[in-house]
C-alpha cells in the first residue's frame, strides 16, 4: 500500500501507517508489505522474488476524459503501475485490469483503452492476464495490479537510505505538471515542440522500467521510489522510510524551463508537480562515481540533486552551502488548484 | 478476465471474448489468461504455478452501505476473490486492495473494513500485502487482486469438461439471493434461524477455499468455476469454455426451501440467484464414485445436479428422463428487479 500517492488531501499517510501497524502481513513469505512502492514476496525459488503493486485511477479525481484518448488513458494507467515496479528495481511480467465504466458502454472506447494499455505492455514484454469488467454509476474507475520479479536481495526499498547518501533523479521534473497546466487552460493540442513535449509527458508518461531494473541489478542504490506526487511530497516519504532527513539543491534540479512560455515557474513545478514518474534514489558517496561511470548512456540522464541528512526534515537550498529553507509539502493535486 | 460476472447486463461476455482474441497474453509464462476464474502463470519452479484473480465491487451496483457493516463488506470483497482462486483449485497466499472512498473519510469505517478483510484472510493464511487508497467523487469502489498457488498441472480450468461428465455443486444454492430478498424488503436483522442463515450467506459468504484446493489436488475434476452470478448464467459459461452443452435436474438441486417463508421460490433462486460462491464442477462418470467416496465428510456436502452434454445449449429437467426445457439465462442482478 502506497501512502495515498497523488491524494494526500485524504491525509492518508497517517491512515496507511495505522493500517500497516494493525494489518500487516505476518507470513515469512512477505519480505516487504504495506508502505513501499510495491510488495516483495519470496517464491519457492531461493534466487527470485515476486514484486506486486496496485494502483487505482478515478475519473474526475485522477483524470478527465476530454483531456485524453482512451488509448492514452490505458497507457498511462499501466505506466503508473510499471513505474512502481521500476521503483523496486523489478522487471514487469504481468498485469490485471479491473475497469468500471458508466453506461452506455462504447465498445470502441474499450477497444482503444486496451489497445493503449497492451501496446505499452508489449513494449516491456508484460502481459495482460485477466481482470474484471463492470458498469459504474458514475465515472470510470481503473484498478491495475502489476506483477514483476527481481533477484533475491535486489529489490530496492524506500527504507535503505543512510545519512550522507547522494540523491539522484532520472530525466526531468515538472514536465507533466506543465502539460497539465496547458490542459487546464484549454490547450489540448501542442502548438510548439515544448507544448507537445509537456502534453505528451502528462498524457503518456514513460515508466522508467529499464532504468529501474538496471539500478536494482547494479547493487549501487540504497533506496528508491518513483515520483508520482511531486518531489516535495515524495522525498519526505523516502526520508521517513529511511529514518533520515533530506536536502535538495534548486540549481541542480533538472527542470523543464520551456514551461515559462506558458507562465509556469519551472522550479515550482520541479518541486511540487506530480506524475513525472521519474525515479528518485540514493547512493552511498563512495559508490557515486562508479554509478555515474557505469550508468548506460542510452538511458535518460540522471542528476545529483541533494543528499540524505542525519537531521530530520526536508530542506532545500539554492545550491550547496546556501541558506537552507524547509521544503513545503505541496504535491501536485489535479483538482485543487 | 472473468466474463462480467454479476453484470451480464453489460452484455460483456461478448466484449470479453473480443478482448481475449485481441489482447491475450502471448508469453509462454501464461498458461491460462483472460476468460477463466483466474490466470495461471508458470514460475521458475517447474512444479508450481501462480494463480491470480481480480474482482471489483462498486457501491450502488454490487452493494448498499446500509445493508452491511464495513467489516462484512471487507470480508465479502475478499471472499469473492478467494472463491475465484478456489475455483481454480488454488491455495490463496496474498492479496492487494485498492479502495476509493467518498469524503469525508471515516477512520472507523476504514478500520472496520480492514478488520473484516484481514480476519477472513487470516483464517486462510492469506496476507494483505499492499494496495492503494483514494478518495472518490461518488460511492465506494473496491478492487482486490488475490494471488495463490497450485501444483503444476493441477489448476482446474473451465475448459476441461467433456460430454458425459457429471455436474456437481458444493453446499446449497439460492441462500444468498434469499438473504438479499430479505434486505430488499427492509429486514436487516433475521427473526428466525432461516432468516439469519440467509442474511449471513448474503453478507458474509464462505469461500470454498479448502474444498477447491482439495478438488484440484484430487485430480478427479475436469473443469470447475465458482457460482457468483447464478447457475443459469454461470453454467453456460462452463459449457461454452468446455465446448459442451449441459443439463440440470431440478429435483437434484440443493435448494434452500426455508426461503418459502418469505415468499421466495427456492427453485427459481437455485437457478438464478447470485453470490452463493459455491463451486460447480464436472467429473468423468468413471471417477464419480471414487470422488464421492474420498470427498472429506468435514467439507460441505456435494450434490450431483446434472451432466455435460454433446448437444449445445443448457437445459433443465425436473428429473433425469423428464421433459427437457431450455434454461433461461437470468442470473441474479441486485438492482434490476
Amino acid at each position: 500500500m502506497k501512502p495515498a500517492d497523488r491524494r494526500r488531501r485524504l491525509s492518508e499517510d497517517g491512515i496507511i501507517r495505522i493500517l500497516k501497524e494493525r494489518f500487516s502481513a505476518r507470513s515469512p513469505l512477505v519480505e516487504t508489505g504495506i508502505g513501499d512502492d510495491a510488495a516483495v514476496l519470496r517464491t519457492l525459488s531461493a534466487r527470485k522474488r515476486w514484486v506486486v503493486t496496485t494502483d487505482m485511477l478515478l475519473e474526475h479525481v485522477d483524470f478527465r476524459q476530454h483531456w485524453t484518448t482512451p488509448a492514452q488513458l490505458g497507457r498511462k494507467a499501466l505506466a503508473a503501475n510499471l513505474s512502481d515496479l521500476a521503483a523496486m528495481g523489478a522487471v514487469p511480467l504481468f498485469y490485471t485490469v479491473a475497469l468500471a465504466l458508466p453506461r452506455p458502454v462504447d465498445p470502441a472506447w474499450i477497444d482503444g483503452f486496451f489497445r493503449g494499455l497492451t501496446s505499452l505492455g508489449r513494449r516491456f514484454e508484460t502481459d495482460l492476464i485477466g481482470g474484471d469488467l463492470s458498469c459504474s454509476r458514475s465515472g470510470i474507475s481503473i484498478a491495475i495490479t502489476a506483477l514483476g520479479t527481481t533477484a533475491a536481495g535486489r529489490a530496492v526499498r524506500r527504507s535503505g537510505g543512510n545519512a550522507g547518501d547522494l540523491l539522484y533523479v532520472t530525466g526531468s521534473l515538472g514536465r507533466s505538471a506543465a502539460g497539465l497546466k496547458l490542459l487546464r487552460s484549454g490547450i489540448l493540442q501542442g502548438r510548439s515542440r515544448a507544448e507537445r513535449d509537456a502534453l505528451r509527458a502528462h498524457r503518456t508518461p514513460e515508466p522508467r522500467c529499464e532504468v529501474g531494473a538496471w539500478l536494482g541489478c547494479s547493487g549501487l542504490v540504497n533506496c528508491m521510489m518513483d515520483l508520482s506526487d511531486g518531489l516535495s511530497m515524495d522525498l519526505p516519504r523516502l526520508c521517513d522510510a529511511s529514518g533520515t532527513g533530506g536536502e535538495v539543491y534548486a540549481a541542480s534540479l533538472p527542470q523543464f524551463p520551456e514551461s515559462r512560455a506558458w507562465r509556469c515557474n519551472p522550479l515550482e513545478l520541479a518541486f511540487h508537480g506530480g506524475e513525472d514518474f521519474e525515479l528518485l534514489f540514493a547512493v552511498r558517496p563512495a559508490k557515486a562515481s562508479l554509478l555515474e561511470e557505469r550508468y548506460p548512456s542510452r538511458f535518460p540522464p540522471i542528476s545529483r540533486i541533494g543528499t540524505l541528512t542525519a537531521a530530520a526534515g526536508v530542506r532545500w537550498r539554492s545550491a550547496p552551502g546556501a541558506v537552507a529553507r524547509p521544503l513545503a509539502t505541496r504535491g501536485y493535486d489535479h483538482f485543487r488548484r
